[in-house]
């Protein structure tokens, strides 16, 4: 019954699946191009109306559950196959965008994934488990980071739910019931152990690399530890004209002193490595005014733990050796060190096999961003498939994957849930089966 | 008739002075104790009803001209010494505020101005020039950079007025309306050629000099020449996780290099020449974005126009080479600079000898900031005397100058206005009296 993983006779309906991408990229269009399309907004409740009937089409049933993930499967195939009790092969992405975002960041997940179930279910291809597909509810975090995988992995209580604010400043519960959603149900959400054979995304690179390198599939490692916080300098705020240059405490040049440090930092911890500096304010900011504070907000990020934390005590160590050498103060407040996780090696080698198989290049690469991923793999084993972003551009109305990259990842995705969900082995996160 | 220089007979009540300083420091208190008294708001309004009590309480005529500017004048001692018609020698400040500012910068040169005319009339003191003390509008720049002697000494035309629009978004001609002005009596303001004699200012160092070197009485040599403008990075903004150090467009660490590199710019070119980055802005402005543009905005000022030029062309060059090697676009937009001004030596002098014969210590000293006295400086004979500012703090709740220092200055400004309303001489811009 298991096809022979050297002979998958199975493709995705590339056309297909590039006409959906396109479709999903008319809700909520904004004036520059981009993307305006948060978890609960109106764009948001569109989409998923027309993906929703999209998978009825299909033929597949689509539930939500109480934070609004949305779970599609294909009920006929999984009681034909008599598989339908069993813990399903989970493969899936987000439909949600950040600000003026672009078309591809969880779309091409999405829509691939669904693609590969409707291949499934219209070849009633014999499986051993269920291939059911998942879309997150609000992965990049216009209420909380990785909102509707969290729920999953961990649960969210009701008074945690309720105390959360948007990026707009509108209340979580308000948009959610007016969205249709019921906090006391989003607070039962929650997956018991064992409820995930396995999982499985595929999303675009968000960066350069595979670009650059010429490579078609990225099998993902590991997704980095993410560290940051906000570090400020305090000196003196004096009148810019009548203080000699000697004796200022301009907190504003120790800022730069201090994010001129970072590069070297990252570079000395390693390749891997990343420190960035997108938010910079001087205090009080006038023209005519020495700053007399100076606020940088700092991301670290690596694959490794211990690295991440190896970053945080270096930057901690030149804000405050920038500081004392200039006679300013200085606090730092970093968030607590986000741990990544590790990509299962049952299903990195499931990915590598099918894209060596389908002649695809491939190579591993660590994922740089968040994703609802490292969420699954807490209660399963789980892996992820890069394809290339063009330029690496990303989060911004540029951000493009070719349409052969996305069809190709589309079908390495095809592939390894079909060996996910054919062989009889039980992934352990991070063990091989035999 | 003349009092002989070494036997100055008059001093300043310094209690009344200080009195009324206290007494004017109520006017616009917001809630951080900083004076919050823009000109032609409510808080300026009271303070210029009480400034008018007190000139007429005293037997002086107070009139407004046309942009606001109060003047002041003892008709009585004028007519009586036969010396109505002639040009006076003009004296006085501002009592408008920054933001949130203090209680000294500007007001102690109004006062003590006040106070050495009150005594004047008083005395009776018989002078070959009229003493007259005028109090600017909007020095601050809450609408223009010296607003009230601006049009003194050049006019404003209608149109130009009519375009003004405040710091906090209103507009001139709204506000300067509701204050009781006419913007076409405004646009008539501009003094003909002769109408000053000399002009004095007193006026707060706003900077640490004097303090630190324990001297008493500042005799300003010039008000520096004033550039600045923004520097501009455009480099890429990219996902702060799946790019790579190696290879990134950040402007945010493009535009640390260059700050870091400015104060070395500023002491190439010499003590007395300073560069402040007050703003710095990054865009898009989002933690997990690289910065795509920042925005740094530059102030760099020096007493000579030739080497504010020379800082203005090594600045850009700094920006440009930061940019070339980083492999970002810059663009640069500067203000023209306002050339400053030199002070009179015949009023330097009257100021030295004056404090010289009080028995004051006193050293010349450039004024980092800009005064109303620098476009009185085109109509006339124009010098400021500079009084310590405590810990050199200006533009905020912390300003401070010690009583005993205020009535130092008044009585220097005394002295000097008995000198030049009884000589003879007319004084020449930048010439030394016989």
């Amino acid at each position: 019954m298991t096809p022979a993983p050297e002979a998958l006779p199975l493709f995705v309906d590339g056309s297909r699946l590039i006409a959906d991408l396109e479709h999903l990229g008319r809700f909520g269009v904004n004036s520059e191009g981009g993307i305006d399309r948060a978890s609960f907004s109106p764009a948001d409740g569109q989409a998923r109306e027309w993906l929703t009937g999209r998978c009825e089409e299909a033929g597949l049933r689509v539930e939500v559950d109480g934070i609004g993930n949305m779970l599609v499967s294909s009920p006929e195939s999984e009681s034909e196959s008599g598989i339908a009790g069993l813990a399903p092969v989970w493969t899936g992405s987000h439909i949600d965008a950040v600000p003026n975002g672009g078309r591809f960041d969880g779309p091409v997940g999405v829509l691939a994934s669904l693609e590969c179930l409707r291949r499934l279910h219209e070849e009633r291809v014999p499986l051993r488990r269920p291939v059911r597909v998942i879309v997150y509810a609000d992965e990049e975090g216009n209420y909380a980071h990785l909102l509707g995988s969290s729920a999953i992995s961990r649960g969210i209580a009701m008074e945690d739910l309720a105390r959360i604010v948007g990026r707009d400043g509108d209340r979580f519960s308000d948009t959610f019931a007016a969205a249709g959603g019921d906090l006391a149900a989003a607070a039962r959400v929650r997956w018991r152990p064992g409820s995930v054979h396995a999982s499985v995304e595929l999303h675009i690179e968000q960066g350069p690399v595979l670009e650059q390198r010429g490579v078609q599939i990225g099998v993902v490692t590991g997704i980095v530890a993410i560290g940051g916080g906000t570090v400020r300098f305090l000196g003196r705020a004096d009148h810019a004209g009548t203080t000699p240059m000697h004796g200022r405490k301009d907190a504003a040049v120790a800022a730069a002193e201090f994010i001129l440090a970072l590069p070297d930092i990252a570079a000395d911890a390693g390749d891997t490595a990343v420190v960035t500096t997108g938010i910079i304010r001087a205090e009080p900011g006038g023209s005519n005014v020495i700053a007399g504070a100076a606020e940088v907000v700092v991301d670290f990020r690596d694959p490794s733990l211990d690295t991440a934390t190896m970053l945080e005590s270096h930057i901690t160590a030149a804000a405050s050796d920038v500081a004392r050498r200039r006679g300013l103060e200085v606090s730092v407040q970093w968030e607590e060190i986000v741990p990544g996780a590790r990509m299962d090696d049952g299903v990195r080698s499931a990915i590598t096999a099918t894209a060596d198989s389908l002649g695809f290049s491939a190579m591993d690469i660590p994922s740089g961003a968040g994703h609802d991923s490292q969420n699954m793999s807490t209660l399963g084993p789980t892996g992820m498939i890069f394809v290339p972003s063009v330029g690496g551009r990303s989060h911004s109305p540029a951000e493009r994957t070719a349409a052969p990259d996305t069809v190709r990842g589309a079908n390495v995705l095809l592939g390894t849930l079909i060996r996910l969900a054919t062989r009889e082995e039980r992934y352990e996160n991070g063990g091989t089966p035999a």
